[in-house]
């Protein structure tokens, strides 16, 4: 599953050169790392898509429905499916459709996956919540990780302040390969859950709350500084991050 | 167990000058609500003393022994005891006590509890901490509450990544009349103290940590944040004020 | 007024099935602690409501009406009343209300009550604040205590900056059980009311005021600075955690 | 190498309950959870040693050296080894070992090894850093991994203002199963690496610095806001941590 | 122009009790400080508009126009002209003036003059900025100090990046008794000023401004930690508090 | 291309003053440093527009369209041509040019160029940018360093995360008199471009991202943390200033 | 005592070159504003001492005892007594003394006065502080006012959570001219103070406290928020400022 | 004085492969970037001194002197001279010279050179400063630039609070190719410079202060929020990058 050696790459290309098959100019252009496309205003990485499983992944926020057609577009060409685009509005989402993108959009996590098409589903990814509030950043773990090919399990509405709704699944939580642990406000889940489970949790603070909050900051460093082993934190609402780095740790080999 | 109506005491001397017994510029001196003694380097609340069951508590921390001493003596002569004076070193206490006050000195807490007396103690203060490193805090809470007549539970190193330790004491828990959640780093023992509980939760965040815990500022915000009922929060490292406010809770008379 | 031992229901758990009455696999559902229903979005915690005197309160803020509804029809089935929906806008308790819940719904702090019925009152709480701007927080708290039971006095605009109309309320002040201090800008109308008092005082900053105040920071931080005794602080804009907190403890029992 | 399922251990005394060879109370006893030892001063949990194959890990920084010795003691007796005693002074290991406790002492992370004992290692850790001075972070995280049976390549001083010392170990980094990145100041190396790569990065910020790095606030900011997938942060300075979590992910089976 | 001495107040009172023409119970509520009207949702303060030379100023912001119209109508009643009223609509002051209420409305620093009467003006108040977009806060202050009965120069757009700006009006800065200088971004405006002349300066930093200003925070930082001496500093856009301490310093008598 | 001495402009009033040229009263005019015009809401200092080839910049966040055209035609009348406007709207600068102005306008940065004129260009400065949503940004430096002369490159959303897309352009890079660095985020591009060329670089945190990025805090934290040398910032979004500082740099004679 | 024009000053050196007086060369060294001595280290304004009868104060904290001997070496030269040197310990200020300056010391503030020489004392200004920790800082304001020629009023300890402490002193209060506030913690003392007087409050927050007083940001926010009219703040600890500021509106003379 | 295009030197490896004068192996090896020596603590990069003038320079704040001498050893081999290590103290700088290393120590700014040999001195650098406070940075900046070959003018002691003192170095402020503006406090200072003069102003902040200044945030808020064109911001204290930037822009050639 590990990137094959960018070594190799390098080592083949000198290699032709060596044998005369390629020429220094050229070879110079190839050792410019990657392919990518440049569309002026994005470069697409059309390597990364067959390296890693998952394309170009696109951060819709700023940009036009034009500009995610065109990126979306020039990936089709080069046979991307399930690509994600995150955090876009149901507007955008139909302009995209309209221009003959096959989208699937998911409004309460502003997700669309383009060109979709169901991978076979791994392991056990758990993506638990502090509260009702927590779900938009949930699904959008939860729906990047089962594009990329994982089971995963919801658990919601499992905050700290009514420890038995968490304590009552104290079995899905001990068969998980690992959590995603989602919580605004004091931020606890994480640690909590980290400290009754052995597998790797991965915590997202959420901007769910008011006051002391600060946007998020209470329950980032919460987690930060919780005692618990095995816990570590992304950037606050991140779900699509904490859903990537979920896939990429429950479809683990084994180690040698 | 309340303040005596300060009303009652204004219109009794103003009755007074009424019929005649006192001069209006004699009430007047008497009207500046109530007596204290000036020292210079401060003014000593006496009635405090007598109204509220505790005297001027001395906030060691930037005094030198010599007016420590100076505020006991002058205290003494007004009957106080079990004066507490909170962060002192031992090198202080023992200044203190070589200059005549009867002082009962306690090195964890660096708390001193000047002319010692043992009061009756009523009803059920738990402190519960976090981890060990929290004692000192606990211990200024716990010492404080005893010092003003509360029976006292302490239940330490109960920390919510291991949270088997917290469950093990769930009757002392519900069996408390007011909690203190002592807690540093994630700070979120007293979000899950009060959620198992239906008693008042006074939450001290602890500057014990590193990192991200700021000083004490992780513990804070979470602890602010909790969507428990029934917490309030403290200033970091306060473990006077928390035993203050639990023994006011603890002798609370029922309600009419 | 306290909760239940849950040592005693576990026991009795175990006892029926020491005794036969109840399998194995049975009792491990049992033990599950606590029942609640399941919503899909949200967990209801129906003891909650016969335990502790208030049903599961609704935090509004982020659920729509359907959400809101489906919550209180499910709890009128378990024989709910006087629950209480936070931070909801009118357009949305008319929606409710126009499902068939009953709800009675104040404007100033966006907070409804659905099957309202009066309780009885008891004790004495005094909810003062500094400023008319602070008026929907202090309403969020005394409704709420009234809501479960509570005799509410307000005092409101009695801000330090005019010390003699907070000075004119000294005997409500100091005939209280329990005073929730509702401030924002500079946030100390807690200390001075701590100061003036012995009873137990709950502070409750508001993000009310402009500059550096930073969202409701400069009350907060004040308020967690008091050096009065006796005083513990909410999160900012928190009316509704000061009323449950303010609650209990003006329905404490007088202590053994 | 997950957690043995609570579930069937809850079953299996209640079946011996239910078969009356345990009576109800006897039963209560060990449903508290998961047996530890009490010390006063601390609670210890032996049945994390066998669950986790790591014994309770000491946070040396606050406990005196009897304290630790003590807890080192009891967990002997329950066949503890590998012990991991973090943040120590030379002076309190030297300590330690003359009260009879097998120990090996590493200066630089500060860091004991109470009865050491060489497991076998498996997978492959690359523990990569900024700059020189990170490197007593950097040594926690690699000899917590090696404790707990990892092979752990280390790679130091890479920071990405050299940017070539980085790309020289191209073929380490994609060879790793898992990479903790450590940094302070800009702390850009987490994300740098995390675009090279596809396996798990765990950032460590460091407060190695000065001015605006506010003790290590540059480097954790930085971190959490990369746009590299697969990149999750730890607390500041939090070598420990990370070394515990990498050694999770490394040792994950291969996915069903 | 100083507060009349409230002892002399009180002794008068008490003297009337020792001679009979007044009961100690009408003596108790005169006692209680200061007459003020509650209307409900404010307590006015008619003695200040006699004490001060200005009447209760009324906050606009959270009120709506009938709260205004009804607190300026019971001032109206005791006489007071010339009251302010901050941070108002210009819709809301139409309203206002649809009741009846004479207003001047100023729309740049939203201020509304009630019963607007020309004071005398004494003295010499120069309101400094820093550029065109603080003229908001400007005339905020230089509007109050006015009707306050003072003599306002204006200096705007001056700011430190063009020093020559600044400086073509040395002539003004040093004839002033008193200087208001205003500005956000770096606001250094304060501290050059403060540099030039021998006269008290207030510093009023602004919110305007972009990215690391932070609400205002850079000026306020840079302007509290100015070395030239006599600057001392209100809130971030607190133009009315400018002015009328401005009013006070300029309109105090000769030291004795 | 330096500041003309203004040592020998003073020298020469005096001189004239000398020769009875020119009498006392008018050269203290002359020496009030520079002309400049005074249209109430600004001053307009004309002579900066021949000294420094740029005349006055003007921020248009907070003007109205009145104040722009109006300082616009004064400037005008004195020969200026180029003249930036920043942070204007389309319908405002609609609304300039419908008062006469000859206007070019570029919407993504939102910044017009009054009177424009096209300057020969010298030197090579290169505009790059972490991602797409930092467009704006760049934009704004790269169409004021071109309107002050000089040639401009473009390299757009080559951020750290996906290294090959910079490495791609070592050549121009190399190639660079000075570089602007412009990103959001973790804000790493700048150090790394920083260690791989010998130019000074100029980096320009931006406000894009989300959660723990507050504002461009964690970008602008970043940038002043980079231990690359030759790395200097300017303030969040200021892709003005970063505009102008290049082309000082760029426009440098050779050192003597 | 305000500054002479320096208008008329520069007016004069023009009218000598006019009658030929002086040269324009010569005039160009003279309207280099004022004239200051360079000791390399330090330059020395010796017009300010006439102008506005303080001398340069010397800030201690980081200069050498040779340093500040040279400083005021130099001043004695031109006449120079009460010179103010804050911040440095008893040792350099008996090295001071040993190089043969005349040096009062006052170790509570660690303040020295060199040449000392009694003023006459004009005015009233009150010096009130929260707590006796906050003495250091009040003492500096005081010494530093009387140093000036202001008679001070020291009213310590009377801080808001003991208000009938405060209350005993309106007499003070009310007959002050210029009253400073000093205080940590919650720094409600300004607010308070400024709602009882009518006369100009200058606030100095102190970093006295702990935990979330974040070395004097509490105290600070509170007093910038303060409600209460005339109120001003300076930096934290800022004692000599404000005792400068007190000074110098004292100090005023009537309006015209 | 630019890098030589890395795209050449590439291009010169891979034609001796195409050429047979070189093995593919071989050259990868090569085109690992650049070479550089593994000390294992360190890694020097000997190529940076032949290429930019500048060898490794040596941040020694956290190693040991036989580390800094370990480096100084390898780089004198490699014919470095002139090498820079900053933050050392006198005991390491004595202990590196026992050990054979020709050493240069500055101890204001805790500098070393290392071989030190006098280079010519091209251009002209003004390094100035708010306070005497603040020479260690502005040393470290002038000691590092003249070191690299570049004119140094100090002006020290310049604060904008005695603004005379500015203005009398107009003629070097205005003859400067750039100039380093170093100030703590309130940090006005490059705002002001940045306002006077056309050249580059490279600002840095210093943590001299007190108070609100929180270690040099609000010098350097300041100094990113100056709207004064051309000036930029290096890292709180970093008088060793900003002297770094001063030569490579000081060293400029002349533009095409």
């Amino acid at each position: 599953m590990n990137n094959p050696s960018k070594r190799d790459e390098i080592l083949a290309i000198l290699r032709q050169v060596e044998s005369g098959a390629v020429s220094a100019d050229t070879a110079l252009e190839r050792l410019r790392f990657e392919p990518f496309e440049d569309l002026g205003y994005a470069k697409i990485d059309h390597h990364r898509t067959l390296r890693q499983g998952i394309g170009e992944v696109i951060y819709g926020q700023d940009k036009t429905p034009e500009q995610i057609a065109g990126i979306l577009s020039s990936m089709r060409e080069h046979g991307a499916h399930n690509v994600l685009i995150t955090r876009i509005s149901g507007e955008t989402a139909d302009l995209i459709a309209e221009m003959g993108i096959i989208l699937e959009y998911h409004p309460i996590p502003r997700l669309g996956i383009a060109f979709p098409g169901r991978a076979a589903r791994v392991g056990n990814i758990v993506v638990a919540s502090g509260g009702t509030s927590d779900m938009a950043v949930c699904e959008e773990t939860a729906l990047t990780a089962e594009t990329l090919g994982n089971n995963v399990v919801r658990i919601y509405d499992v905050g700290v302040a009514g420890l038995h709704r968490l304590l009552a699944h104290m079995e899905e939580l001990t068969s998980a390969r690992v959590i995603v642990a989602v919580a605004g406000m004091e931020g606890a889940l994480a640690g909590v859950i980290g400290g009754l489970v052995s597998c790797p949790v991965i915590a997202v603070p959420t901007s769910i709350g008011y006051g002391a909050n600060f946007g998020g900051l209470s329950a980032l460093l919460s987690m930060l500084n919780t005692c618990a082993c095995g816990v570590s934190v992304v950037n606050i609402d991140n779900g699509f991050g904490a859903g990537i780095l979920a896939s990429r740790i429950n479809q683990m080999d084994g180690a040698a």
